[in-house]
């Protein structure tokens, strides 16, 4: 694995950024090949043939491998939620991370389906980020130290990530971080999150509005964004997101609050997510719009919106699957079956 | 598993129709109230919450189970390929069908990454339908053998099976069951199957417009349309679907040829297909319409158009995904997670 320098600044992450690895187009290529002589029609396993090359990319081999996936839960609380944005008190976070813990969560129940592991972050959970809505969620040391926590999740052996989070009042941060970055209308960015509706899904929207206006001057970049109305566990979902390009290893993103937090990054520089997918198109109003936003078709559409790497981790059975047939399907020439190659 | 009667005729396959079992309604309801307690928003899994409602409803029990899976895939030949319709050359269904019993196959690799078994089942490779652009692609006996030989692929102990077929030519037989069933033009079912294009593909349309143009007066019903211009791998896929009704197993339909053929008994009574999911919309262009036409929503969007059982069987994924949710997640009150249940 690439040695990491630790960046202890947005400065110093903005240097990084400048200094990331590229696609192997060659093993690319070279899967593409391999694909063609497989006794189907050509292309006509659609995304699945996508995935196959684009694993190979950014994995940098022409034979890539899942034996290790990784799913990465940060966890983080807001204080935001002082002025009354999610339908479930900030307690809940902590509690959650233990429902991780005990094995009793979703996620816990489809690493298991895959065989992964599952890795919980926890980011100071008895200290809320600032509320937004007064000013800046953070400061430019407190998001650093969170990008660089995030970067830890990153470890040698693994294959693939899956990106998630926890943290109750995070699709009010995810929502102020695509109006801050994409603009239009806080309505178009504010959904349910986990249940808030009628007047208190007005005043939430209210809040999203506010907390971009009141921060307007200061975000400058995607990361001053990411600093304002992010959150702790969205700066971490950052983090792992440049380790990962930097250790060769794909990034599946999960919802809307991951990916608005791989947005951040985005606005710095198109091409930094390319090593990374959307898992799923989330129930969450804003997230289709935003994978637009950002050029992503999300791989799943199963109406879910629970976050916690949820649809990530769930994903990677598709992927799995892509690539075993691509490994495990005979040729054309193998097979003896009369098509394209016998042409 | 209930004792089934083999039908030796259609009139035997209309009499089945009239009494097959219902849904378990009880257990769906006890399913649903479990549901509401597991440590998440209501309805935050979307479609795995219902999927999982469903195999409770169809395999009759408050605790559905996937722990075998079957993929069946029945391979027909088709008399109307002496029109040019495919790409391929008939001897290709056989050349695959030695494919899949040697493991190479597409199907091969999704079964082994479910840990399911494949059965393949050929129907009188060596003597292909009549050609339905003359006239009926069957008799009624030959057609009712097929039904009764599918019904075979639903034995004791399977959890849930998916469906598959392969057979040069059976787009062509798909397009025209669809536009039988459902009218339109032809061109609005005809698409590219294994590549056709251009003049071939105009070439195709025509064949399907000729072939319901001359057995129209006899296609009464939908087992009529099957006779005419089906195949016997749809019909096989019809016999199959109605013992798996018989025997509680949910089913898996693939893709554009398995949906045509169920079509053929939703055509007959709308809930003929309540046991059963379209695992994915296919790249065949008929496909979306068809979906609609019978009221499915298919699970995944995947670019997929290989047949052959491919998404049926990747989407067992899914559904494994959504059971080992429901089964093992925890309740609000187990792991004292303030929420709903706590207000």
């Amino acid at each position: 694995m690439t040695e990491i320098k630790v960046p202890a600044s947005l400065d110093e992450i903005r240097d990084l950024l400048r200094n990331l690895p590229g696609p192997d187009l060659n093993s690319a290529h070279e899967v593409a090949g391999r694909e063609n002589q497989l006794t189907k029609p050509m292309g006509s396993l659609g995304r699945l043939e996508e995935m196959t090359q684009w694993l190979a990319r950014w994995q940098g081999v022409n034979k890539p491998t899942l034996n290790h996936p990784r799913t990465a839960v940060f966890a983080g609380n807001h204080g935001v939620c002082a002025q009354g944005v999610s339908a479930f008190p900030s307690e809940v976070t902590a509690q959650m991370v233990a429902n991780f813990r005990n094995g009793g969560a979703c996620v816990n129940q489809l690493v298991g389906q895959i065989d992964g592991d599952l890795n919980v972050y926890e980011l100071d959970l008895d200290n809320p980020t600032n509320d937004m809505s007064q000013g800046p969620a953070m400061d430019d040391q407190r998001v650093s130290e969170a990008i660089s926590f995030g970067m830890m999740a990153v470890e040698p052996g693994i294959d693939i990530i899956a990106l998630g989070e926890m943290g109750i009042g995070n699709t009010t941060a995810a929502a102020a971080v695509c109006l801050s970055l994409f603009g239009g209308d806080a309505a178009d960015w504010t959904g349910p999150g986990t249940g808030v509706e009628g007047d208190s899904l007005g005043n939430k929207v209210r809040i999203v509005a506010e907390s971009v206006r009141i921060n307007q001057d200061s975000m400058t970049d995607g990361l001053e964004t990411l600093r304002c109305v992010g959150g702790l566990e969205l700066a971490a979902i950052c983090g792992a997101i440049l380790a990962a390009r930097l250790a060769k290893v794909p990034v599946v993103l999960d919802g809307f609050i991951c990916t608005a937090a791989a947005a951040c990054l985005y606005s710095m520089d198109k091409s930094l997510l390319d090593h990374c997918i959307v898992a799923h198109k989330s129930a969450e109003p804003g997230h289709a719009k935003l994978c637009a936003a950002i050029n992503q078709k999300p791989l799943l559409d199963l109406g879910m919106r629970l976050g916690e790497g949820s649809a990530a981790t769930l994903s990677i059975n598709i992927l799995r699957s892509a690539l075993a047939c691509h490994t495990g399907m005979a040729t054309f020439e193998e097979a003896m079956v009369a098509g394209k190659s016998f042409e």
